[in-house]
C-alpha cells in the first residue's frame, strides 16, 4: 500500500529533493545519492512500504538483500572504496531503504559512522548521469 | 581463519572494551553493547572472519540476516523502541556486525543516525545482567 507523503512510495519532487533514480532490481528501487561526500553513495529501498528489515518473510529479506549486495558489488566494482557501510534508519517515517557509504581510507568519515547527510558535496548533472551510466552497466540495468 | 587482533575472532579481553556476550545463533555471535544511551542497544556479529555482506553466499547472507532479525525482534519484544536501526561499518577492522540501535521517540538521536560510541550512558553489573536474562528468554538461548 502505498503513503502519498513517502518519497519512496511516489518519487517524482519528493525523491528529487535527495536522489536521482538509477533503476529498480527485483525487490527494490535504487538512487544516487545526491550528497557524493563519499563518492558511490547510494541508496537501496525496498518497493513495499514496510518499515523494517522484520516486517518482511524470510524469503522476501534474502531476495532484499541480495539487491543490496548485486548494489554493493556494483559501487565496488566501479568505485574501488575500502569498505562499504550499510546503514537502515529511518525512525520517522515507515519505508525501509538501506543507505550503501563507499568508505575510502583516510577520507572523509574513515573509521566512523556516516552523517545522514552532510549537505556539502553536490555535483553537476553531467557527473551524476556519469556516475549513473556507470553503475547501470555494472547492475546489467 | 582467526584473525587475532579481531575482537569477534578472540572475544575475551577485546569484546569486554565495549560488550558482554549474550549467546550465539546458527550464523552468529550477539553482545550487549555497554554503552546503553539506547536502552536494548546489541552488536549481532558473524561467526566467520569476513569483512563485508557480499563476501559470503547468498544462503549463508540469508541465514545471517535470520540471526539479526531474530534479534531485532527480540529487542522490540524487551525493550518496545519505535524503531531499530541496523548499521554495518567497520572501516578500520574486517569482521562483518551490525550495530542494532534501537530508538525512542523524541529521546537520544532520535530522526537521524547514531553514534558509533557516545561514551555517556554505561550500567550497573546487575542491570547488564536483566537486561540479558530477557533477551535471552526472548532468543531461547
Amino acid at each position: 500500500m502505498k503513503d502519498t507523503n513517502c518519497a519512496y512510495c511516489m518519487e517524482g519532487a519528493l525523491v528529487a529533493e535527495f536522489g536521482i533514480k538509477i533503476c529498480e532490481l527485483p525487490t527494490s528501487k535504487v538512487y544516487l545519492f545526491k550528497e557524493q561526500s563519499h563518492p558511490g553513495r547510494v541508496i537501496v529501498a525496498h518497493k513495499e512500504h514496510v518499515s523494517e528489515l522484520v516486517e518482511l518473510t524470510a524469503e522476501q529479506r534474502a531476495a532484499y538483500i541480495e539487491d543490496v549486495c548485486k548494489v554493493a558489488n556494483a559501487v565496488h566494482a566501479v568505485f574501488h572504496p575500502n569498505k562499504v557501510n550499510y546503514g537502515a534508519y529511518g525512525d520517522t517515517g515507515h519505508h525501509l531503504h538501506i543507505h550503501l557509504v563507499p568508505k575510502y581510507k583516510d577520507e572523509f568519515e574513515w573509521g566512523g559512522t556516516f552523517e545522514m547527510n552532510p549537505k556539502k558535496t553536490f555535483l553537476t548533472d553531467e557527473e551524476y548521469a556519469d556516475m549513473i551510466a556507470k553503475l547501470k552497466a555494472e547492475l546489467g540495468a
